[in-house]
């Protein structure tokens, strides 16, 4: 690798480009885009970084490019939105320049067609360590965006697919252990996860949710940010939260799918509230995702679980942030 | 600093909120923003990284925030848009949560203000060493941004203010010289450059510009990136481009205001090329920026240095490359 200009070829190269409202993409010092009538831009950013988000030594080179784009993605679903462009900050050794970077995007470009997403622009540079920016923006029709707020007193509260999976994965991942063919899918939702573009969709199509987030943090640290920016309580029931299937051996060596459940990150599953009267529109899945009701939102600020004997307890965030000391 | 929580509450409460297109800001899962109507929508994505782009050792901490968001700034104006929105990932280490984060942000906010941004959302992580990743969005109506392809043979070749000044200062910065009162003038293009908003805007209204590129990586390679999109060459009269004044005292320790001009990068100017027939439709100034004509466009791909005696001679990309090995 000679130049930042063989290497923005090369990216360019990966990714098709052409798409009708993009005047410009990759190339000039800006992209320019015409946006479509009737619809508000939704615009998410997000660093995915070697050592803090994921390590050279043990995560696939194709799953970082996939996992990069994914996540940012899901913040796209958390409103409802379609996802249109994105723009890729990439900050690289030079030892990953070549295969590495070739892997890379080759995940990343799977995740583009995916989940429908064109490349318009970016940044490349040289770093010690691989560090990743995206920067994505979708479209949702406007006044549809489905905020933070909005949730109110009485309103279910319901989560897509099971809680736990990835984090379970990651453990698996760490201790080398998903190479065993029994657990290799375990540690898929870790690797490669799915944000979830449709119900995210469905539910902003038929304005019956009043509030989402993805659960990138944690369900007690996400459900947080719902009641802190609604201005609200929840109440989770313990028995009612989808958990990840923990094999035996597993639970052995220490693994509890209820704390991997209520604490794990990166499941970017859809955290959202429904209003009662509203319960019976919602399927049992849609587009093949299975929802599940796992408690109410209530009076208050506190949020508490209620245990498989009905017992109350507080529900402290205790998911993933990088600042928290350990 | 505890949490990301407080993090982000801290850079909110350092930037006011509540623009009036903006329909969620920050704080959610990402930004909703309204186009508005017959505008296009211009984007950008940069890295400013500590020891690539920085040194935490020598520069202060204001001055990286301002110098971030002026660099990526400065690719709206070489569009010819109007600054609207930005986004800020900004990985740090515990160490530069505290005082080196405020003054940081002041000086971004600075900028901001001077620009007309508002802080629309952002990431906030921990690294061992400070990166930051900007988005800046612009507007420009619709079909007036000014693209790097588009010169064409004849048109003249301009640039805005001096060339090599940022280079000069940097250099400067390096060895400690700029604390020295009659130099502290000649640092303050490196640490605090001035993206040519209205210049771009000006070009853009006027439909005179042809092609446009900031000068980011000095004249030698950005010249050749017009010349690369627009399929032209280019002649650069050595005697008119407008040079940094460099003091004697500088010129003894080797530092040749030519050699700054056509391969120091950063200085932020605005390059660009305009038909003769609008030669006389160019004022010496524009809002007090001067511009001057340093050359033309020519048939074929050769980019040319014609010297004071009308020597020609070949100017090859020799401005700043991450990739380019020593």
């Amino acid at each position: 690798m000679s130049s930042e200009d063989q290497l923005i070829e090369r990216v360019c190269r990966k990714f098709p480009s052409g798409t009708p409202l993009v005047r410009t993409g990759i190339g000039d010092d800006a992209a320019v885009i015409r946006p479509t009538r009737r619809t508000e831009w939704v615009i998410t950013t997000d660093a995915f970084l070697e050592n803090v988000h994921f390590l050279r030594r043990v995560h696939p080179p194709k799953a970082v490019g996939y996992k990069a784009l994914a996540r940012s993605t899901s913040d796209i679903a958390a409103m409802g939105a379609r996802p249109r462009y994105f723009l890729l900050t990439l900050a690289l050794p030079d030892s990953c320049t070549g295969k590495w970077l070739d892997e890379f995007l080759g995940g990343m470009v799977i995740a583009a067609r995916r989940f429908g997403l064109s490349l318009v622009g970016g940044d490349t540079t040289k770093h010690r360590t691989v560090m990743i920016s995206l920067t994505v923006i979708g479209e949702v029709d406007s006044g549809r965006a489905i905020l933070r707020a909005g949730a109110r007193p009485g309103d279910l509260l319901c989560v897509s697919g099971k809680l736990g999976e990835a984090e379970l994965g990651l453990r698996l991942v760490l201790k080398g252990l998903h190479t065993k063919k029994r657990w290799e899918n375990l540690a898929k939702k870790h690797l490669y996860p799915e944000p979830r573009l449709a119900l995210g969709q469905w539910l902003a199509a038929r304005r019956i949710a009043t509030s989402m987030i993805d659960t990138s943090d944690g369900l007690s640290t996400d459900l947080g940010h719902i009641c802190k920016a609604s201005g609200v309580g929840a109440s989770v029931w313990a028995d009612k939260i989808p958990l990840a299937s923990v094999p035996p051996e597993l639970k052995r060596k220490g693994l509890d799918a209820m704390r991997l459940a209520l604490d794990g990150g990166e499941d970017y599953e859809l955290l959202f509230t429904v209003p009662k009267r509203f319960a019976r529109r919602l399927p049992r899945t849609v587009t093949g995702v299975p929802i599940t009701v796992i408690g109410e939102i209530t009076n208050g600020k506190e949020i508490s679980l209620i245990d498989f004997r009905g017992r109350k307890s507080s529900l402290l965030p205790a998911g993933w942030d990088p600042f928290r000391k350990g």
